[in-house]
C-alpha cells in the first residue's frame, strides 16, 4: 500500500479497486483444475520453507512493536508469535490440504426428467471470499490454502499487529500464484493501515465479495455480523454440555467428562456444563469431582451438587450461559432426561452436546431432541472436529443453521449449480 | 389481535410474545413424523374445501375495500383475488406436497472413523420460519404447507389488503393443527394492524426465528434484506439470457427462444436478453424477429441487430441489466462465445442462462464458465422450475450462493446435524 490516504473517499476507492480486481481475476482460480490448484499449494509450502528467515524476522518486528503496547496481553503475544515449530505446522497444514479431495465438480445428485432433460447438481466455487481476522498470522496461510483449493479468490484483512508478518506471507502467496502461471490478483491483502473503515466498506461490497469469514473472538465476529450485508460463515460460540444419564456406565462417564473438560479447555468443543441425573449423582459426582480437583478445575454447582461436593462454589443463572474456555465447569443435577434436554436447548449455543448412557432409547431421544450442530452418544464433545471426523482441515465450526452447520471444511466453501442437458425442450 | 396498541413498546411486546410462543411450540412439528405431518396437510386441504364460502366472502370484503383505494392497480387486485378455481389450485398444491417425500431424517452421508465413531449427517428442520409477503393470499397456504411438511413452525405476515382473507385462512390452519392433536401455536399470524414496525421487530428476533423468507416484489425483498439480522432465503431477480451460438441448429434456436420469451413473460425464468453470434445473426434474427413481431414483442437491439431488423428500437446500456417481466426483449450480436459469457457474467443476475449449439465443446465451456444458479444446453430457460425438475413444489428460485441456489423446495427448508455414535472415545 504505497498510496497516501487523505480522506474516507480515498479509502473507499482503494477498497473498491482491490475488491473489483480480485472479483475480475477470480475466474482463473474458479476454473483451474485440481492439478493446477495442488501445484499452487505445493509452491506455497515450498516458498514458506524457503523464506522462513524472512518470515521470522518480520514476525520479530511485529512482536517487538506489540511488546511495548501496554494493552497487549501475554495470550495475544502468543497468538501473534511464529517460530520454527509453528512454521513447520503451517507447512504441514498446506500439505494436508493438497491431499484432500477437490470438491469442485462433484456431482451432488443427477437425474433425468420425464421429458428427457438430464440434470446434474454440481459443486462449484463460491467466488470471492473475504477473510477478516485478528493477530494470528497462521490464518493468512491456512484460510488462503482452503479457499484456493476450493477454487475461491481471497481478500485477506488481518490485524494491524501482524502487519509485517502478513505482508511477507501475502508476498509468498502472490509469488506462488505467479510461479503457477496464475494472476497474483487472485489474492489481495487489505492493509490494516486503511483502518477499520476499510472493514466496514469491504463487508458491504456485495457486488464483488460473495462470502465473509470472520475469525477471532466472539465479540469481533458479532461486530462483523452487525455491519456486513454480505453473507457470513462464522465459527460459533461453544457452550457444550454432557448429560450423564441414570443408566450411564460410570467409568466411561468419568473418562469422557474428564477428557471433555481438561484435555484442552480453551477451545470451542470443550465441555462447559455437566448435567447429571439425580439417581447417579451420588456415585458419579465424587469420582469426577476428585479428578477435576486434582487438575485444578473450578467447580460451580447447583444446590444438590454443592451438597455432594462441598468444595463446589455456587453456580448463578449466568453460569449456565457461559463459555468459560478455561478450567471452570458448571454442574447441575437434573431429575430427568427431559429436564436435561430442556436445559441444553434453553441455555446452550447449539454447538456440541453428548449423552452418556447404556440406554438406547434415552440416547435416541437425546440425539433427536437436542437442537445442536453435533450430538454424540458415549463420546467426548472434543471429537467434533473436521480432522477427527476424517473430513480434513476445517475453517471452523458453525452454529448457524443455513449453508453450513457443524465442522466446516472444503465442501462448505463451495456452492452448487444446476447443469441441464436438453435436446430442444420447451415449457408447454 | 384483540389488544389495543398504544405505543411502539406495546407492538414490540406483542411481536416478541408471538415469536416466543411459536419458538416454544416448534419442537412439536419438528419432532412429528411424516404420517402426522401428512394427516395435518390432509386436514388443511379438507378444511379449505369445507370453508370455501367463508374464505370467498372474506376475500370479497378485502377486494371491495381495496377497490376504492386510488393507488391500487388492476394487477394488484388480481393477485388479491380468490375464486373457486384458485381455491381448487391451492388445495391441489397442498395435496401435491403430501405426495412429496419428507426430507427430515434423510441421511446425507454416513461413515465410520478409524477410532470407531459412527457418524451420520442427517437432515433436520430449520426451526421457526418467518414468511413476509404482500397481497397474494395463496402464499398463506402454499408457504405454510411447505414449511410444515419440512417440520418447521411458521410466523406469517401478509399484506394489510388481504387481512380478512388471511385471518380466515390462518384460522383454518390452526383448526387443522388442533384436529391433528398439535398445538395451534405452531403457526401464528402477525396482524398487519401492527404496522410495518412489526416487520422490523420480527426480522431482528434472532433468538426466536431461524430464517426469513420474503415473497413479493424485488423492492420489497431488498427492503427486508436491509433490515433483517436473521438469515434470508429470497427469490432472486431473473435477468435470464439465451446465447445462440454460430453452431446452433436454427430451427431449434427459434423454437426455444420463442418459448423462453413469449410462453409466460411475467415470470423470473423468462428470457430477457438474447445474445446471437454474428455468423448466424443474418439467418437467425429475421426468423425469430418475425415470430416476436407477430406476438407483439418489443425488440430493443444493438446496432447490428437494428441493421438486420429495421423494426428494432435501439437498446441502451440500461437495457442489458433489465428484468422486463414483459413482452420486451433486448438483443445483442456478439463476436464470440467468450464475449457472450463475459456479457452474461457482467450484466446477468445469476439466475438462468442457456446456450443453443450443436458444438459440444462450446456448450461445455458455456456451462462451466457462466456463473449462474442454472445453465442449460439446448433447452428453454423456462424449464428451471422445481415442478419441471421433478423436485415438487418450490418456495422460489434463489440466486444466492449460500445454503440454496436455484429452485428451492422442501430440502432447502431443512438444515443438517451430525449424529455421532461412540463407545467411550475421547480426544487424545
Amino acid at each position: 500500500m504505497q498510496e497516501r490516504l487523505n480522506t474516507d473517499t480515498k479509502i473507499e476507492e482503494v477498497v473498491h479497486r482491490i475488491a473489483a480486481q480480485v472479483k475480475k481475476n477470480s475466474k482463473y482460480i474458479s476454473l483451474a483444475n485440481e492439478d493446477i490448484k495442488n501445484s499452487l499449494l505445493e509452491r506455497i509450502a515450498k516458498n514458506i520453507e524457503k523464506h522462513k528467515e524472512k518470515i521470522l524476522s518480520a514476525n520479530e518486528i511485529d512482536i517487538n512493536t506489540s511488546k511495548n503496547e501496554p494493552t497487549i496481553t501475554k495470550a495475544f503475544l502468543d497468538r501473534l508469535t511464529l517460530n520454527e515449530k509453528r512454521l513447520t505446522d503451517i507447512i504441514k497444514g498446506v500439505v494436508e490440504i493438497i491431499s484432500l479431495k477437490d470438491p469442485v465438480g462433484e456431482v451432488v445428485s443427477e437425474w433425468q426428467t420425464k421429458d428427457g432433460l438430464k440434470i446434474k447438481k454440481m459443486r462449484v466455487p463460491i467466488g470471492v471470499i473475504g477473510i477478516i481476522y485478528e493477530a494470528r498470522p497462521n490464518v493468512t496461510i491456512d484460510a488462503a490454502a482452503l479457499c484456493l483449493k476450493s477454487g475461491n479468490a481471497v481478500i485477506l484483512r488481518g490485524g494491524k499487529e501482524a502487519k509485517n508478518t502478513n505482508t511477507v506471507l501475502v508476498d509468498i502467496l502472490k509469488r506462488s500464484l505467479i510461479e503457477t502461471n496464475l494472476p497474483p490478483e487472485i489474492i489481495e491483502f487489505l492493509s490494516p493501515d486503511l483502518g477499520y473503515e476499510a472493514v466496514h466498506i469491504m463487508t458491504n461490497l456485495n457486488q464483488y465479495i460473495d462470502l465473509i469469514i470472520p475469525r477471532g473472538s466472539e465479540e469481533m465476529i458479532r461486530k462483523i455480523q452487525e455491519i456486513s450485508t454480505i453473507p457470513i460463515l462464522a465459527h460459533g460460540k461453544g457452550n457444550c454440555h454432557i448429560y450423564v444419564d441414570k443408566d450411564a456406565n460410570i467409568n466411561l462417564a468419568v473418562k469422557v467428562c474428564f477428557n471433555a473438560k481438561v484435555q484442552r479447555p480453551g477451545v470451542c468443543n470443550a465441555m462447559e456444563t455437566l448435567l447429571v441425573h439425580k439417581e447417579c449423582a451420588g456415585v458419579f459426582l465424587p469420582q469426577i469431582g476428585e479428578k477435576y480437583r486434582n487438575s485444578s478445575v473450578e467447580i460451580r454447582g447447583c444446590e444438590i451438587t454443592q451438597k455432594i461436593l462441598p468444595y463446589a462454589k455456587p453456580a448463578t443463572e449466568d453460569d449456565w450461559y457461559r463459555e468459560y474456555l478455561d478450567l471452570i465447569i458448571a454442574i447441575k443435577v437434573v431429575s430427568s432426561l427431559e429436564e436435561a434436554i430442556e436445559h441444553i436447548n434453553k441455555y446452550g449455543s447449539g454447538h456440541t452436546e453428548a449423552i452418556i448412557t447404556e440406554n438406547k432409547e434415552n440416547a435416541e431421544k437425546f440425539l433427536k431432541e437436542v437442537d445442536s450442530s453435533c450430538v454424540l452418544w458415549n463420546a467426548s464433545t472434543r471429537l467434533h472436529d473436521g480432522g477427527v471426523f476424517g473430513l480434513g482441515a476445517e475453517i471452523g465450526i458453525s452454529t448457524q443453521k443455513l449453508h453450513a452447520r457443524g465442522t466446516m471444511g472444503l465442501r462448505e466453501l463451495t456452492t452448487t449449480k444446476y447443469v441441464v442437458y436438453g435436446s430442444g425442450q420447451i415449457r408447454e
